[in-house]
């Protein structure tokens, strides 16, 4: 019998080790957001649909190409924000709203789930890609958060080109902004457009090696007042990862998820209390921002690849891929 | 026996009602620091030492006769913050700490526990007090964090004086930045001297009607890379406060404050896992913030005022009083 033992013991072992090897080694995806707010069907028009969900759909695919490769979760977010904030769709890098001031002040953080670390910049006028320089922070530096010219002065120390603050600015921005200086003089008071608070984009991945990360990349509001800060590049708040739990990335009235300490929230809801991402994120997404009169919403991915995206607005614009499985982009609230 | 009853019944209400209340309506206190860090004894000559027991107790007579006459926690913490700010003792404020082009650049927040509204300001460079702008911030706009030039514009529609950034400049300071940068020089790579991230200041406090409030002020680390923000204008990291659980201020190296959403944290284990103020401090701050690498410490009260300091450096200045007891002002580890 003794003899016996051991060969089935050992035939035992591998099997749970195959199949635990294979869970860890084959569960990768990513999820994705472009802003979230006023979206309802029939605010667009279907050429305006497909242009949203074409330019998601590509960036899901060059996710999905980079974790399938083997790629870092870190690679992947920042890759597909790359794309994200090329696109002048959304109000992030080409296309960001401008602030009363008539400039594209751009905001962006990164955050790593493995070692807890993270980059951010606030305020940068001449950064094609803020994600990118987000993540030299993290990687080049001694600091987490560096702000306006300060930080473009550490983009040049680290090879990044300068650009003019004209790229950033498309004809739909400049019009929008040109029509809230006009509704500024009527009204006295100034109020954002419920439209111009859409369009931040952020991305959270798993790779197959288990890490998470996030990232998050934004214009802000526009009209906003010059050196206003939102959540976007405030770590707990806008961006958050950590290996034990999730990823997120979150986009809407930041001042509320900062207010909530947002995505940290959902993770510390995930840990402490053993919710799962979609509880969590629910109480913190559509209960308490909620009741503190923010809106917007997150998107989010465990260590397990459980993938959620959660709004209390009309729709997100959102998409996700996991390993094997179709990718998804959805737009409206009734997708 | 039943005519009994009621007047027992109402007695024992009566009782409890007065107990309760009377904790309700009596309990107040608040703690404050001067910033953590390589604080030890023999480094001060008694004379230093002095002075500095000498101004945290200033400040904490201040506050409490705010809180004892009735005053709110948002009002105690920003006035205390205030007195802080204007002796060149503390790394906020006049005595500011200069980064590395010799300005001196301030960050500040504060957030009301009631509301869990919140202002901050980072990055300025004329403003005197950056507290009390970061709480003009939080009532009078609709953003939450400005920083830099639109910071200082947003304080002259806000009845502010701009003063000159020779204001914060001490003789200490100027030959303190002399010697990092002839040290750098002769180092070629830069490294912080232990002593030079000295001095953040930081109160939290409880008022009679239960509401807490926190608010921290700080001129960041000496020769900091130009635009570098740290942990003290970011609620979450810096300053948190919740009436649901506790009210938080941090010093130390901000980054890592930022990567573990420290004062947030806090209110968190306080919450979602029943632990007392002490326990949740000692957790975030003796084991997570030290395991990731991290060096300061925390003052922080929590709705029944219990009063807790915590860090894991050789002393942080720091003092507290309660209502009906004697204030206490502490520097070194072991006091």
């Amino acid at each position: 019998m003794k003899k016996l033992l051991y060969p089935v013991l050992a035939a035992a072992l591998f099997i749970i080790f195959s199949c635990s090897n294979k869970e860890n080694r084959t569960q990768y995806g990513l999820v994705i957001h472009g802003g979230s707010g006023n979206i309802y069907k029939g605010k667009y028009t279907s050429e305006e649909e497909n242009a949203y969900k074409v330019k998601l759909m590509e960036a899901l695919t060059l996710g999905d190409s980079i974790l399938n490769s083997g790629g870092s979760s870190l690679e992947c977010v920042e890759k597909v924000i790359n794309l994200l904030e090329d696109s002048p769709l959304f109000n992030a890098g080409k296309g960001a709203v401008l602030t009363n001031v008539g400039t594209c002040e751009l905001d962006a953080s990164i955050m790593d789930g493995r070692t807890l670390n993270a980059g951010a910049v606030a305020g940068v006028q001449r950064i094609k890609n803020p994600i990118s320089l987000a993540k030299t922070v993290m990687t080049n530096s001694r600091h987490l958060l560096l702000t306006g010219d300060g930080a473009e002065k550490f983009a040049l120390e680290n090879e990044f080109n300068l650009i003019d603050n004209e790229y950033f600015r498309t004809k739909k921005r400049y019009d929008q902004w040109q029509n809230s200086i006009e509704k500024k003089l009527k009204q006295k008071e100034h109020r954002t457009e419920k439209d111009e608070k859409l369009g931040t984009v952020g991305c959270a991945a798993l790779d197959l090696n288990g890490n998470l990360a996030a990232g998050t990349s934004t214009g802000g509001i526009s009209s906003k007042r010059f050196g206003r800060v939102g959540d976007s590049p405030i770590i707990g708040a806008g961006t958050y990862a950590n290996n034990k739990t999730c990823a997120v990335s979150a986009t809407g009235t930041g001042e509320y998820f900062i207010r909530n300490v947002a995505a940290y929230d959902i993770s510390a809801k995930m840990e402490y209390q053993g919710k799962s991402l979609n509880e969590a994120a629910e109480e913190v997404i559509i209960s308490k921002l909620t009741e503190l009169g923010g809106s917007g919403g997150i998107i989010a991915i465990d260590n397990k690849a459980n993938i959620v995206t959660k709004f209390n607005t009309k729709g997100m614009f959102r998409g996700s891929v996991k390993n094997g499985e179709m990718p998804i982009v959805k737009l409206y609230i009734d997708e």
